[in-house]
């Protein structure tokens, strides 16, 4: 079943590792087929070498195993959140990638510094709290994503497509799980050259609100004329 | 038409992305024919493997498409720009490459710390200003263009050979479009040493100017002895 | 004589390199054989490209030779000490990985700063004193061990499955050689980014206790849920 | 003529570039052969990809080309002066490896920290000072040299073997071209370590004077025990 999506999510998972944003098992990606409400994940533990279309696991929304031998993903339950929190997304990531931990180690949203941050994020990434000892001790996982839930609920999470959670390190999304990996890929970036933009200007405030209008909306937004014509 | 022009302005455009400067397609390298009076480009948002001679799009220099079946990179109206305010370059590159952009985010000029720098700049890489709410909405790309040549008035452009544009991220040229991609190269690293030198030094300041002038016109004054013979 | 056991330390001290943890000869793997009290090393200043199952050295855990024509490693003499110290694990490894390295010179402990850091290591990663003078000019090698042995007297070394020597570089260990790799690279991950989360954030705590215990234990403790169950 | 060495010194100008320590045609390694007085170098500015072993220039040590068809090195007059300098060195090596050069380029000695520097270099490396405005205008190259020597006068350039030239890059040499590679590799990584290491702990300290003589002496004194006994 959902052939085609797991071979989306065992690519997803290998470009992760391909391009360096984790090593081991320190990350994982997923899939969700909305009209069967089907999440398609990565197993937990096993080495990105040995991964299969076959080792990945089906789950439905509620965590009950649909299909697949191998425990799935320690994370799955974060997943989970995202999806029934996030009704118009297809794809999650979590990675370890160095940069942007760097960030959510120092408990610090990432600010706007540049257009490059601009043509994907329309504002500051946040750093979303530590969970409580509460939290922490039961359903933690779940709990993860029920903190990023709560940070957007006043705000648009297709406008900025990732997270960091202090202490912890970075989860991104998008329209589908390639998307989300773009996105895992970008964060990176981002998070790097801020860090240095800082050392260079402690005092470095963000972008104008104009540029970053104009950077983001000229991707995303109604009129936007970057990229090929969609047939 | 510009078979051999679209050859080099490809192999630039993939040679960025092969020395790291360009992750998907954040970059882009565009050549002219002055004779013709014609620039090639890489379209936009096109991924690099996905490449070929034939997706370049040929434009005059006001930017009337003249062959090519998808939309020019959206940087276009600003490499036309230079072409037009530079009448002695023959390409044009840009990228988010991180260490350049680094400074770009940072809005300061790279000072001249060392003779790696003196080998291509002569004297410190300008960060040109953030452009105006006005230069921003209404022909946005145009105006980056504009506020480079603006800078450049009564500075000579083949000195420096590549700029920062403030909040964004480099630009540099060359005689051709292999030139101006090497000089990309050299950003980068002049970059990410100067970023460090200053680390190590707060208080470095540059390099003395008759080394500069050694370093600068060894390699490209009328006295150079850098090199092999021209035949 | 112990073919399988020479040839994991072997494929250790490969990984090593490859993992871009060890330039040159600057690093070494061995393992041990619990029963017969043997354990198998790399020879010193031998180039990795080199390094064949029968190059490896056989010694008891006194340092008498049992096989092998080349000299083992010079830092043979701290593998002994921890094997002799630290009964449980199975093998050791020494690099002069970078970032690990920095914090060694430096003289710090490297805190908890994230979750990446609790996975593995349940707590600060410790840094051992500087050897003394007497300390080196006698039987150094073999003191390296007794220092970071008098460290864990009261500690549990299974839960701190590495340590930086001062003014030198990390050794680690593991179950067996290969997990001794394992938390090699982990430790040198960790350690580049704890460096530039204190960059960040210079005033940075370790984080909270009951999430240290969270991450550690859902990979280590009895109730581990982390990975595929043990067949 | 010199085929042996050709290669050699051949070999070393590849190994720099696959090391990453070199760009384009940013560096060049030189051997000599002592009994004939001549010296092999790399021409200048040919790309290292179009490197063959009768691309090789042959010089007398006073820089009379003795067989070659292509323009040495810009920098053989600062080879030339280190091996007249230096009676016992058979190879030099000159690159703008990056973290080296950020310390020449903040004119700043880089201390020893640790034990990776201590196995290679006996104490401090030394960055010699910025030209003068003379020594710059005529026979650059040949002053180079001059100010390392000069420094070097009362100390000994077999413990030390590589310098740093203020606001330019480093120097290295050994007992031969292939010897002279590897130190500038071990310099490269000793570099980027202080770095960090002083960033970590700007107060720092170097070793103890007792363990630089032991990790110095036990692989360069006359009762080294580090690596293969020699036949």
């Amino acid at each position: 079943m959902l052939e085609r999506l797991k071979e989306q999510v065992l690519e997803a998972n290998l470009e992760l590792y391909r391009r360096g944003l984790v090593i081991y098992t320190w990350g994982n990606a997923s899939g969700i087929d909305r009209e069967q409400g089907l999440v398609v994940i990565k197993p937990s533990g096993v080495a990105y070498e040995k991964l299969r279309t076959d080792s990945m696991v089906v789950l439905t929304l509620d965590g009950e195993i649909v299909e697949g031998e191998l425990r799935p993903s320690s994370d799955t339950p974060t997943h989970l959140g995202l999806y029934r929190g996030f009704p118009e997304i297809g794809g999650v990531v979590h990675t370890h990638s160095p940069h942007a931990t760097v960030w959510a180690q120092a408990n610090r949203e990432i600010p706007c510094f540049g257009t490059t941050h601009a043509d994907y994020f329309y504002g500051a990434i946040p750093c979303v709290r530590v969970l409580t000892k509460d939290e922490v001790t039961t359903e933690y996982e779940k709990n993860t994503a029920q903190v990023i839930i709560e940070y957007f609920q006043n705000r648009n999470y297709q406008h900025l497509p990732g997270v960091l959670v202090a202490g912890h390190a970075p989860f991104t999304w998008g329209k589908d799980v390639a998307e989300a990996v773009h996105n895992s890929v970008v964060l990176e970036e981002i998070a790097k050259m801020a860090f240095a933009s800082l050392q260079l200007n402690p005092e470095l405030g963000p972008l104008p609100k104009y540029l970053l209008d104009k950077h983001f909306l000229r991707k995303h937004g109604p009129k936007a004329y970057y990229g090929q014509a969609k047939k």
